[in-house]
């Protein structure tokens, strides 16, 4: 191993810091890595995996020691006041096995544009199922090639012996912002000289805080690393789940932190369950079992969720309790299913109810564990289920696998209220954990179809309505933290309105834009004026009475790919803004058919970009029940997991695992990866 | 006068809801009109004027009774449980006579277009200074035509009598979204994988609530009518202060409400002031004193704050203990002071100590009133004051109207710690109101120049953690509510990093669209490292390393004139994103000298717009302090104005004014309106 001067190590470093929109690895700015990295939280006795890497980059602006990695780095362990000890010896394991591997990055858009990849090799050891239990703070120091450190400050949390709440329901509104909720709510509820008759059932909880959502490893996140992030307390990187992210190969072998529901599983053996207008196997629901770099894994994400993480020894979350929503791709035997096995017989086979419409999702006892897949796919959105039933027809997603549409199908309503029920009965003095994810939000937003994603956040409120009801009529309300939330955000709001009617009869683009009223000339809502037509959209009460009046709302991005806009609701699904000119173009243009009376207004995004994405902004949390008062303020994603652990009383001193089962260790490991690794473009 | 069928008042009032993009009268769907209105609330004893108003529209879909006013009409007013009482007798008023005029309005873009405006003829009563001391629900109804009716229900909150905290100091972010403090932070303070190693002074506030903003005939709002909203508990209309808008022409007639500082002097003496980096005319600082349907008459505004409103009896607020901004041209002599008057000498006739600029600020006394006046317009802002700073020179904006530049600037903080000073030291036992302004926040984001806005807006939480420190120093901390809020949003977002060097290198505007990276592209901000060339802003703690990294945050409006982004810092002032062609044109256009290495992003709003526009996000309170726990969760922003109200014991149940001067009745009214009756265009 050759021996670095100070000064070339300094360049390496400063030339990390340049390029650092594309970046070596996340969590590792300087050539030892170590993962949980610098300034990771744990709550007290919560499992995860240690990994350890030391790069050598062969080439780059980075390029050191002719590309050969230290293998005999050092790791230590301090904790506060105490005396530095080796990794294996305080963790009373043996010493694990280098594994060496390489991978390629582009240092910046020039690299990538010129075909120069850079190439990393790479040492590692990965420790497996740790745990801390005494609260304190601890320094981790890795020692490589020498005279360099790498040194990560920990802290576990307080204990939190106690249950403060019994149960706990945590709704996501995915890409759900405080700007949506204000659009959302003007659109169902009717105000008289700015004052409204009614308000959302989130806008009456108790207490108000923000989450701040940035990843680890960039200022912006996706619903993969956030999910996790809101249940494991741990930030990670854009697609991975429940894991931080390595440079290996295997989307498999990322080291792995515990989950909610497997700290409560392990715990105090509650129920728990997710509720989904997703596909189930989507990134929130699925990181609460899931564990792999590549949200994109379905299949085994799937087999995950019932038979827990099989590769290496890990928690047994003992399978959802009640598991709704679509994706039946991954259930029904086929290429996508994981091996191509049947998963609903699976399911079946462990004792669950299966359901596949809302039918007998109504009809389901409160007894039995229940798999509920209504759909191909994510569900079919709220204002297309109740508002643009016509639409159903033209969906090919039978959720046995046939190509007919899927017509009976549960709201988000219908599916939280059955799974309380369920989870009610089954959770029994240990209560339970629910989560129920509005899913559509953030994908309509993504689609640039905001009275879609709209039409979504007011069912996700009339649910959180519902479910506030329902656990009053169960004698529940007290026991029960519920929480209304968000993972990120998108760049959404109204600016005015808009006299649909001039617009559309503008002939130029410049001309229509006349038609956007700022001030007071946006006007009140006509949302909820009914229809002069006399047409009637029977939705209830909390919704519009007009999704289409001559005066509509303003609606903006603050990015987007090339659009064109019309600001009337669209009435077939699945808007789809820009297209590509032909078969092999990747390169978007405004859709020929989308809001033909429109004007076009061109992206901010890159060209290859189709569809909107996600912003920075906090997003506001909603509390009400035990521990409402812990809720307000500002803080992280990962406070609400140590927030809700603590209500839950998962801060253990002693390893309650032992009283609850673990999956062997040596069943087979996943495929291998398919398509791309992320590293390795 | 004609007896109309019910059939035709009914066609009229389903064209008037057609129509209500513009609008005949705000808060008038019908053609009777009682303001307040309908769904207004009241502090106990707070003063109002009462205006009716019957409308007769000449042509029009609303056309009605030949065009002549019912002058007969009648009101009475019932307390809930009681009997219905004629309005005089209620008050023991004398009847006021009948006014009459006459106004146009189109009724959408068609008829403005067409150059049909539709005409209406008003008989008007205002009940001038009444006042309710009994809290209650109450109901006004006026009838008019005979069987046509108006009613307003009107509330009258509980009883405050017990002051709660001594102080209260209201910081307001003009236009400040969670998006923009999101940002803020991210370019402010320093994170490590994710987790911030320093925090905003706000994020720190224990209590977080949302305010809605809409206007009273509005969703969408301006800073006069927000500002009034959070000052009185009353909402009104876009550009007007303290009062409702009637049909009227004279701006200064319009029937007026109370405000905090007025409630406040009259009740308990207490000494008020206002801080603000605007010209002090400008509606934030100057809705606390203002009474006029118009922000735009700034001189007779300016005389209102010195002199409280003088065309009609009303609560003597004795004018500010300390008034801090910009806003020179209303002071020295000349076309844009009231009445061509030395304003300067006004104030220092009146006892106040004049100071002009930073160094004389700071050496002001504590125990007499101060005016401190620094530039023509607003501030200059943050980034030029402190980065910037040969910036300063290009400035016409002496502070005693001469062409040269103010040199000498105050910032936010040196503003609002003397104010507290001054205040402390005069409100004695009975405490002090604070108002203190970072208006550049909405300004710049006006102008889309997100650098300088985020550059106010650390500025302002870097205000608000001094005065936290210096609250405590003088012991005050504990009987002080600060509050820290906005009055609108912006559609503004990060949803990106770009790499600015591969943008201005690309050879189209598609190509450089490439330069933006979202999700893990977007990587972490390069704001809070320091300068590889070594540059050093020492602009201190909390606020950014460095302004102009490659990597630069992508970020984004929902609404905006046609603009070319680079998405680098401007480092001239005053951003120009669009212009006309030439003299006497109002259509804009990209403006050839901005971003000249950027790409084009044509805009939503209507091409005879340059700037930026205000959204309709519901905007965060931060509160910290006595009564903190009554600003959780979410509310209308005149809550703000109760939850105030109620913490400093302004509702009263016997007249307090008796024991303060009142005005005396009579003086010289202010000119007649100048420019626009926004209602006759």
């Amino acid at each position: 191993m050759g021996r670095p001067s100070f000064a070339f190590a300094f360049a390496a470093l400063l030339a990390a810091v340049e390029a650092q929109t594309y970046r070596r690895l996340g969590a590792c700015p300087s050539l030892g890595c170590v993962l949980p990295p610098d300034q990771s939280d744990f709550l007290p006795g919560q499992d995860f995996d240690l990994r350890l890497e030391v790069h050598a980059p062969v080439n780059g602006s980075e390029a050191f020691n002719e590309g050969v990695p230290d293998e005999d780095f050092l790791v230590t362990i301090t904790k506060e006041g105490g005396e530095a000890q080796n990794l294996a010896d305080f963790f009373s394991i043996d010493e694990p096995e280098v594994e060496k591997w390489d991978f390629q990055w582009y240092e910046d858009l020039f690299a990538e544009d010129a075909g120069t990849p850079s190439v990393v090799n790479v040492a590692s050891k990965i420790y497996r199922r740790l745990a801390i239990y005494e609260p304190g703070n601890y320094v981790i120091e890795l020692s490589y090639y020498g005279d360099q450190k790498t040194t990560a400050n920990w802290v576990v949390r307080p204990l939190a012996t106690e249950k403060k709440a019994k149960n706990v329901i945590l709704f996501i509104g995915d890409g759900m912002t405080t700007n949506m909720i204000t659009a959302a709510r003007l659109l169902g509820h009717h105000s008289i000289n700015g004052k409204y008759q009614s308000l959302l059932q989130m806008d009456q909880f108790p207490v108000l805080g923000h989450q701040m959502t940035h990843s680890l490893d960039s200022f912006m996140t996706d619903s993969a690393n956030s999910a996790s992030a809101l249940y494991s307390g741990h930030k990670s990187t854009v697609n991975a789940l429940g894991v931080y992210v390595d440079s290996s190969p295997d989307p498999f072998d990322d080291p792995k932190v515990e989950t909610i529901v497997e700290v409560l599983k392990r715990t105090w053996k509650s129920a728990w369950g997710a509720v989904s207008t997703a596909a189930i196997s989507d990134a929130t629901p699925i990181a609460l079992t899931g564990h792999s770099r590549s949200r994109y894994q379905f299949g085994p994400l799937v087999d995950q969720a019932l038979n827990s993480f099989t590769n290496y020894t890990w928690t047994n979350q003992g399978g959802p309790d009640v598991w709704f929503g679509g994706g039946a791709e991954q259930f029904y035997p086929g290429d996508e299913s994981y091996k191509g096995k049947d998963y609903y017989a699976a399911f079946a086979e462990a004792g669950y109810d299966i359901t596949l419409n809302r039918t007998s999702l109504l009809e389901l006892g409160n007894s039995s564990r229940a798999l509920g897949i209504f759909c191909q796919s994510h569900l079919p959105v709220w204002l297309d289920r109740n508002v643009f039933t016509e639409n159903l027809e033209a969906f090919q997603n039978d959720p046995q696998g046939g190509d007919g549409p899927a017509l009976d199908l549960p709201g988000l309503k219908d599916m939280t209220l059955k799974a309380i029920d369920i989870l009610h009965k089954r959770g029994g003095d240990e209560g339970f954990f629910l989560m129920s994810e509005g899913a559509s939000i953030d994908k309509q937003m993504h689609a640039l179809d905001y009275d879609r994603a709209l039409g979504d956040l007011l069912e996700l409120d009339d649910t959180v309505r519902a479910t506030v009801a329902h656990l009053k009529e169960l004698g529940e309300l007290e026991n029960t933290l519920v929480l209304v939330t968000a993972d990120h955000g998108h760049g959404f709001d109204v600016f005015g309105g808009v006299d649909t009617a001039y617009l559309s009869a503008g002939k130029t683009d410049r001309e229509k834009r006349r038609a956007v009223g700022t001030y007071e000339k946006s006007g009140l809502s006509q949302y909820t004026v009914a229809p002069p037509e006399g047409v009637a959209y029977n939705t209830g009460p909390n919704f519009p009475l007009n999704w289409s009046p001559r005066y509509t709302l303003a609606q903006g991005f603050s990015a987007n790919p090339d659009r064109r806009e019309n600001y009337k609701v669209h009435k077939s699904p699945r808007r789809v803004v820009s297209n590509t000119p032909g078969f092999g173009s990747h390169e978007y243009f405004v859709d020929a058919d989308d809001s033909p009376d429109g004007f076009v207004i061109n992206g901010t995004l890159p060209v290859s970009d189709s569809s909107g994405v996600h912003s920075m902004t906090d997003v506001a949390v909603f509390a009400m029940g035990p521990c409402q008062e812990t809720f307000g303020g500002v803080y992280g994603n990962i406070d609400l997991f140590y927030k809700m652990a603590n209500c839950l009383g998962l801060g253990q001193p002693t390893d309650k695992a032992k009283e609850a089962p673990k999956y062997p260790a040596g069943v087979p490991a996943y495929p291998p990866p398919k398509g791309v690794h992320p590293l390795s473009p």
